[in-house]
């Protein structure tokens, strides 16, 4: 079982380029998760743009991903990876970085990263409050076995599902087009910016409660971080919005234990619709 | 006056390059409206990645932008800017390039864009219904003059907002967060993908009804379309969702004039609030 950090772990090559691992257990019927992927764009971005200069002996100018987008080119292979990154700009406040992640078969994917300081505070204004869900205990844990194929992801990142959401797995999707739960990671890491940008992507795809089934290529993810996250287990919704063309929009908002709104994805994929 | 298309042409240069001009008339208190940027570089794209191989006699394979995420590095003036376009991908549904925008001053805007077909028929679920809007004629046209600047954006692109969500003008937002209203074309062009692009970022901010005001740069902006747009006003809705730590995440939803979701777009940007 591999944790998070490890499975995200970078080892720095010549300047801009990193190496990783693409672990298997990151995967969904044979298909790395592409929050996954989009958090090892964030942290090669983070090690980037906080090097040199003297910085790493200091507090790191940019500490976290604020803003993630990523277009996805192929699905890579678990196993060796490169991770180029061309840093865009550094500015007082932020800086960005292009990342493309690729393998021995060619690049995979590519990612703009905006990074930059989480101030606390509380918000002026939450426009997206916590769903109410009910203990965990009282949501049930999606398994690793899926029908027909497995969702070793599952074995490490614990999704507890609001009942009421998940009619769609005993052939009753509610059609609201919305998952809500508890998300936690089985090696008791807590969450931080850089898991975040898997967060948004964790969740099965919320097409499922609209009655569509089959995979959900995403085409493009874009993840927002918006507060450091307090220890303890995120609530997420994954909402399915707009149903055409083969394609499916989703947005997901993630909660951290005390309630704060601690980052927002979207997401186009592909999905097959009568 | 100039219109969309004259601000949005490209004069093709080298292979993967481009010149456009920058029309002062689509900005706001002195900047370049960011959603003008990213119309220009899914233009570039869109023509990069439908050129060569012979493509150019027969209908293009990949002819619209269908999700475009930039990353905003600096504002830039007005005139000359070069797009360089560096193909990612072509695939058999979609292609998927990234743009630079620069101008003598350096790379203002990095973007990546994924073109491909958009299919006709009727949604299989519209998950975001248009708001009902009272008749173009009762909702007010957005001036140029704005409280101590100038927005000469509104000079070209006809924004008629709705009364109800308008009471920030006169110093009593709603404090919903959401401006909604009608979007048209000057010059009478009709709308198309690539102008959606500059539409989800067209209207004023809507952090505006939560009682904030001043600049709202925008750090990342995403925008996915959906549909060929009908002929006709848009409808547009913009909204503040979570306003922390000196930033502010909005959404945008546009509708052509049969009611059909055409657009959707993201944005993170920062905001000036207590």
């Amino acid at each position: 079982m591999a944790g998070f950090d490890r499975a995200t772990a970078l080892r720095a090559g010549e300047p801009g380029r990193y190496q990783a691992e693409l672990d298997p257990q990151w995967s969904i019927a044979g298909k790395l998760n592409g929050g996954y992927l989009l958090s090892l764009c964030g942290r090669a971005a983070e090690a980037e743009l906080n090097s040199g200069g003297g910085a790493d002996a200091e507090a790191p100018a940019f500490p976290h991903p604020i803003a993630a987008s990523a277009h996805y080119l192929a699905s890579p292979e678990a196993g060796e990876a490169d991770l180029d990154v061309t840093v865009l700009r550094r500015g007082r406040r932020t800086a960005t970085a292009r990342v493309a992640l690729g393998t021995p078969a060619g690049v995979c994917v590519e990612a703009l990263v905006t990074c930059g300081g989480l101030e606390g505070g509380e918000p002026f204004h939450q426009g997206a409050p916590p769903p109410v869900l009910p203990p965990v205990a009282g949501c049930p844990r999606l398994p690793v076995e899926g029908p027909g194929f497995q969702v070793p992801m599952m074995a490490v990142v614990a999704e507890h599902l609001d009942p009421a959401t998940m009619g769609w797995a005993v052939g009753h999707p509610s059609r609201a087009g919305e998952l809500r739960g508890w998300l936690v990671l089985d090696d008791g890491r807590e969450p931080d910016p850089l898991f975040l940008l898997t967060a948004v992507d964790s969740f099965p795809p919320a097409s499922f409660d609209l009655g569509l089934s089959g995979w959900v290529p995403t085409i493009a993810l874009t993840a927002y971080v918006r507060a450091l996250p307090a220890p303890g287990p995120l609530t997420v919704r994954q909402r399915a919005r707009h149903v055409a063309g083969g394609r499916v929009d989703e947005d997901c908002d993630v909660w951290d234990s005390t309630g704060r709104l601690v980052a927002s994805g979207n997401q186009l994929a592909g999905v097959r619709h009568p």
